[in-house]
């Protein structure tokens, strides 16, 4: 969509042009959402009348100036693992500012991710199922080669569209190609790693050194053993600067020096000051503003150089109070903007937590079983919170299936934007201002596909949850769970699953056959770090090899 | 005690007169009260100071009436299944009230009930560890012959010599011998079920021919292969009202009709009126209160005649629903009275859920493993809610250790009566007025003894849990784990545990050799129904068999 994007100045004038009543297409939904419109629309259409009514009173109250949006994705927290003093307390630790925050939101209790990073990421920019844009699992080791097409239309191009102000801090965790990164992809300015934690942490000669982030203290490999030195890639990218239209900036890039925590460190610590440094400058402009913060924090692989003071001591947990003391500034700097009640705030989690990380990271296995990586509720359920101040009700809850991609349509049809979501596409994500602004019961979704990569695992209607025998495929023996009272899904029902065994495979059939008419997107490949100005010798030579090892592969 | 107990005036006077310095010999704790009070008496001594002092002030404040106190135990409901309004989306049902009311207390995390029903009662009502008095499992099949001794001192019996007005309403499960009656423990009035909800659910003649309590419909017993009548037992004593001094009458008691559901759920509805009408009239008093309210809801085991509008539909979580709904008109008309202000309530649950009656109850495993009847902190770690308006501040959290018989010294403490509690035996219950005053980190437990029956199977320190490779027994390997991190108890801990191996069994040591001091009572027996006026001709046929059976066995 990059050659699409008109000044800001004009699409302003133009989204204020065609709010009111816009005649656009209807967006491509999936299947399933068809069957409920069918059996609610006119309901819907009421609701929505009053909400745009709504709308417009709060953009009159703040002369006319539609609501900012501030989007803090945590990485890899579990289900209970903050928000909640009681389960604080029996964690060990406290997340005093999340749970205040909680406490002046909207608290989603039935909030699906996907089960890993990069894909639950992609579906909030996308706002479809990650497996349509073939974003199916995190690149952990680079160069990749791969990442977020140029063509998917993200909730910052829809936005800027519409006039906003865009910017991005933090975990992006969308390829290193050149048309993934966020300046590409609708943002005017982001400061972000290229890659994930994993570069960082563990894949450091520091930590190979010490192995500290596989609890063992230094277990080296016997040198004449090691025979391929790829093996423990080096000269990665780190942070990155960038601004869109422009050529990004490696942060902190010393030729030679090899990477260390103390270099992880300083670039959380600076994501920190930029997050408050953008909210700032954003808050103080005429256009409403869009700040991803995606912060790496707490996911955290060695104790070295770590302070532990929590009673639980976990690496992850102790890094969650940093979090949560940092969320607490970046929420005191948005109240002294004075742009706090026409900010809606979204906090959530991007998928369970890290299994192997266990018990090291001071995580636990909460109400749920399952862990990041899979569509086990464990995997998938995440806390998430949603304020905005005499919009959203304060301190309520509620109950209805809500997804990751729901808060991409979402928001565009708060900022008065939904008009720039490409009606070419299978669009997952639903409309679910009315679940926001009316609560509890007024949710759009009752099913949920959920894939684990390019598999589909699991499908949801309602409280009853199908586990396919063999990805996408229906089986005999359809196993059907009650999510209310089987918690760690164990006990296959009988007579709900003899119902349903002929619902989900329609449900199946629907979604398949709509993909045909709409096929997922192939993998989109290009040069790594393509369009960074600055690579080092080393990033040159990690280049050169990485291109001799696909050729070796041809 | 009851032979001891002069008029509530005459003790009133007493009372007032002996409240600010009476000499009194300090209570005897266990060994490990003395390893903390060593290192925090004077700490603990300066606040106690300060709580008298806001203590004169808040009675002086209702014109020198102590605090009412309304005591409600839930039977069986499991941590997390009550109280928390995203939990309760997460299980299906809700619990508004409860959840309010919660909002409006000082809520524990880290609350330690015993495993089983009788137990934990006898543990609030005589601060002590129930293997002191020998009250170590519920007695399910009547007759026992067995209960409360009458020389164990209650909380009521402690309240009373103060000046109380007391009362009991609902389960009561402490043996159904004349003794062991609440108005022979304290009580005033009472009204309770002299046995516990199985009787009247699931050994009924109605139940046992439907079997819907075991979730099987008609599955009779081949009649020719019944030999022994007995086996099924009736007759058995129901509902009963006394009042002290007084024989005791069956309520309801009409001859030759067979127990069914209706009677049960008659009895319910009775005790929902019934606490509310003595409420109203304790409250009118001058003298303040001790209201016991343990409700049999929501145990309820079959599902005949039951109303399921949950989306969880468990039986029992069915009955939350009432329980809630009757929790909030209890609360209501506690404020009605104008007594609210002065009065402390208490709200908690007496052990973790029965696993036996999974799934079909609606309770699953939630944060923590185990279940009713075992050690684990999923058997034994409870929610509990104190509310005291204006005195424990509201809507807060406290991760200290709590033992529900510190419930026992704490409530005499803070009706100035804990010059009653006796002096010639260990009372485990600890006072946490500074807990419940002063909040979060102002407990005064860092240690628990677990029992199951008459086995001791784990001993918690601080954070640390040790299981007994055999009850009450060191072993070599003693697993040791973390709560914080190990919410199921299944990582034992190297370091800390090869250092607390030490320290463990020297805990043990200590609990022992002052149980050679002060032995466990051994069990109470008497002949059962003593005491009832009414009893029918069949529960006299079957005091005949009982004496009969045990004659069988001399």
């Amino acid at each position: 969509m990059t050659e699409l994007r008109p000044s800001s100045i004009l699409l302003g004038a133009l989204a204020a042009s065609t709010l009111a009543g816009a005649e656009t297409k209807p967006i491509q939904h999936d299947a399933e959402h068809y069957i409920l419109l069918e059996q609610h629309a006119e309901r819907w259409a009421s609701e929505d009348e009053v909400i745009q009514k709504k709308l417009a009173e709060v953009r009159e109250k703040n002369g006319g100036k539609r609501p900012n949006i501030l989007f803090v994705l945590i990485d890899d927290v579990g289900f209970g693992e903050m928000g909640d003093p009681v389960l604080n307390h029996v964690r060990g630790y406290t997340t005093p500012n999340i749970n205040a925050f909680a406490r002046e939101s909207l608290t989603f209790s039935r909030m699906y991710s996907e089960p890993t990073c990069t894909p639950t990421r992609t579906a909030i920019l996308t706002g479809r199922l990650p497996v349509r844009s073939h974003m199916l699992e995190p690149k952990i080791v680079p160069p990749e080669g791969t990442g977020l097409n140029k063509d998917e239309v993200t909730i910052a191009e829809v936005l800027k569209m519409a006039g906003y102000n865009t910017a991005h801090i933090g975990k992006w965790h969308q390829g290193d190609i050149e048309q993934a990164m966020p300046t590409n992809q609708g943002f005017d300015t982001a400061s972000f790693p290229l890659h994930n934690q994993a570069t960082f942490n563990f894949m450091t000669p520091e930590s190979e050194d010490d192995r500290l982030a596989d609890n063992v203290k230094v277990r080296k490999t016997i040198p004449h053993y090691r025979m391929d030195k790829n093996f423990r890639p080096a000269g990665w990218v780190l942070g990155v600067d960038a601004v869109a239209g422009e050529k990004a900036q490696e942060w902190g890039a010393e030729p030679g020096k090899p990477l260390d925590y103390a270099y992880y460190d300083a670039l959380n610590e600076r994501y920190k000051t930029q997050v408050i440094e953008r909210l700032n400058e954003l808050a103080s402009k005429d256009e409403p503003f869009f700040l991803n913060y995606w912060p790496q924090i707490p996911v955290n692989f060695t104790r070295r150089n770590r302070e532990f003071i929590t009673a639980n001591g976990g690496t992850w947990v102790e890094s969650m109070k940093d979090l949560d003391t940092h969320l607490g500034d970046l929420f005191a700097a948005l109240k002294k903007t004075g742009a706090e009640e026409n900010t809606v705030v979204v906090v959530m989690s991007d998928n369970g937590p890290m299994m192997q990380a266990m018990p090291e990271s001071g995580y636990s296995q909460m109400v749920f079983r399952g862990f990041k990586g899979d569509t086990l509720e464990g995997g998938i359920r995440v806390n998430a919170y949603v304020r905005w101040p005499k919009v959203i009700a304060a301190d309520t809850f509620a109950g209805d299936i809500i997804a990751a991609y729901d808060m991409h349509t979402t928001l565009a049809t708060i900022a008065q934007a939904d008009q720039y979501i490409p009606r070419d596409r299978v669009v997952d994500g639903l409309n679910q201002t009315s679940l926001l602004l009316n609560g509890d019961g007024y949710g759009r979704r009752d099913y949920l596909f959920a894939y684990e990569g390019a598999h589909l695992q699991a499908t949801i209607k309602e409280q009853f949850k199908a586990h396919w025998p063999a990805p996408g495929s229906p089986g005999f023996a359809l196993p059907v769970y009650d999510l209310y009272r089987d918690l760690k899904e164990t006990k296959p029902l009988l007579a709900t699953g003899m119902w349903t065994v002929a619902y989900f495979p329609d449900m199946l059939e629907r979604h398949m056959a709509l993909k045909k008419k709409f096929p997922d997107r192939p993998e989109t490949s290009a040069e790594p770090y393509a369009g960074i100005a600055n690579l080092r010798p080393e990033t040159k030579a990690l280049l050169e090899y990485y291109n001799k090892a696909r050729k070796a592969a041809e």
